[in-house]
């Protein structure tokens, strides 16, 4: 399915302006730390927590916004997506709250408990071969047939600038923060993080983190030019998609740096806050933590804010077992 | 070890004194919600978080008091205890706090994390066979050679009066409760969760939980004559224990009504809370939530509060794999 959208990048007004309309809409989630893992960490971590926004993940701030935007002549015919992860439950609720139909379509070897999640929010489901191309060829069919609205999980401006509100909200409970750490996957909650950041806050520093065996957008930053990702095996599945050029350009602009880490300090980070901190975070958002916590980012002396991502995962099987 | 206290129970005047001494010391916890829980529970449930508190679990609040209350010259020996759970770190902690020496009697076979944590603290741990006797008579040697003062986990006044702090705050947040519910095992929770709502809120009714494979409160409150536990394989770990003279006591004033759940019953609403409210509960937490999913209290146009009593479980090994 071809981007129309040119690369003019959000600005921080669209962020604003798109946290004002779906603020009432969304969970103002809490700003947590914690005297241990600061020990830990060598400096002081504000946990921005998405895990407990609707749907489990931050992914509902740029669908309520992005389905909230559709103009209503266009919006009755629906939306759709295709998606296994947290953008289709997103778009699902978001859709429900309009009272429009949302078209999800899903892998046939999706986990039953992501497909009855969308189901439970009144989505259609179909199902398709777990292949990139019967994804899009059948989602293709699904908006010729219904004129229902693709809604892309991040290369998408109005969701982007939904993605930016929880940097907003972390902002202003936490006004001074050195560091602004987030994962990326598309690029969607970066760009949101560092167009906010760059508005609200211009001395805090933007800083994305990432799998290193999915390491497309440290290379695409390092290198100036766009890297399609080569390996999908990181344990943080919310992380394996490749940056659009919209994103990209949203980083380039804003971002200071980016970082990766290996799998184990995912894996180690991830299970130190489901100890010391009693959270359920998936192991996407446990990326950034493991920035912090091996000293590829160092915060000594300094107040980092983290955007944990969300945290919905399979409970059967936990990475470290 | 003897109990050398009256069955004269603590009183709604000496948990407010309680709370007014230990609330700088211990962490306010929040209480939270969740819609999809109300939903599954067909009623309003208010979550008071323990899980959040220092050390993971409410007992720090009991053991900050007890351990405060010592006059000086008695607390220059320093305090002791045996146990391999969540008490053994709050009165580690709570002695570090006041800055005199911790002595911890633990089961050689005590897992390593909770060995760690106590150390971590800066506890002196004696390690003996684990047997209830041997842990007995190690704590007894200890208590003649140091003079230390012995914090029993619940049958102790000043404990219960500290474990009733989490009952004002939950009231405080939420004045309008029709039921409150907690876990029993020895006791002291539920204790000093009546005591409390006795006084703050009388129409408020407190309900005691109990797994049934574990159930001495159960039958100890329906017969009026108290019951050793009987078995002591239930998945909720800190509920194996039986009530004291002094527990059963307070139960029979101020308890309105106990209820017990299966193992399956908990393991259920364990998880479910996991994945929900991405918080990590200890079986033990689940057992009230339990009851309520189970249709064993009807919650049916009413609020209750739940009181989450702690979140530190061995992550290697989760109930429902």
């Amino acid at each position: 399915m071809p981007n129309n959208y040119p690369v003019s990048t959000p600005t921080f007004e669209n962020v604003q302006k798109a946290y004002l309309k779906i603020r009432n809409k969304v969970h103002r989630t809490p700003v947590i730390k914690s005297k241990k893992v600061n020990e830990h960490a060598g400096g002081e971590l504000f946990f921005k927590c998405e895990n407990f926004q609707k749907v489990g993940a931050f992914k509902f701030r740029g669908a309520t916004h992005a389905v909230g935007e559709l103009p209503d002549e266009k919006a009755k015919s629906g939306v759709a997506t295709h998606s296994s992860g947290n953008h289709a439950q997103a778009v699902a609720l978001a859709a429900k709250q309009r009272g429009i139909p949302a078209h999800i379509v899903m892998p046939e070897n999706a986990p039953k408990v992501k497909v009855n999640a969308v189901r439970d929010y009144g989505a259609h489901i179909t199902f398709c071969e777990s292949t990139q191309q019967a994804r899009e060829s059948t989602l293709e069919t699904i908006v010729e047939e219904t004129g229902a609205t693709f809604i892309h999980p991040y290369d998408n401006p109005d969701i982007i600038m939904g993605q930016g509100s929880a940097a907003i909200e972390l902002l202003e409970d936490q006004p001074e923060l050195d560091i602004i750490l987030a994962p990326v996957g598309g690029g969607g909650l970066i760009s949101g993080t560092a167009i906010a950041t760059s508005g609200f806050s211009p001395n805090t520093k933007v800083i994305g983190t990432e799998p290193e065996v999915a390491n497309d957008a440290y290379l695409s930053f390092k290198t100036g030019e766009r890297h399609p990702v080569q390996s999908t095996d990181t344990v943080a599945d919310g992380l394996r998609t490749s940056l659009s050029e919209l994103t990209f350009s949203c980083i380039q602009k804003h971002v200071d740096e980016m970082v990766t880490v290996t799998e184990q300090e995912i894996i180690d980070a991830m299970r130190f806050i489901w100890e010391r901190m009693k959270i359920i975070i998936e192991p996407s958002s446990a990326v950034p933590a493991a920035a912090v916590f091996n000293g590829k980012i160092n915060i000594e002396n300094k107040k980092a804010g983290i955007i944990i991502s969300g945290g919905n995962m399979d409970l059967e099987f936990l990475p470290w077992q």
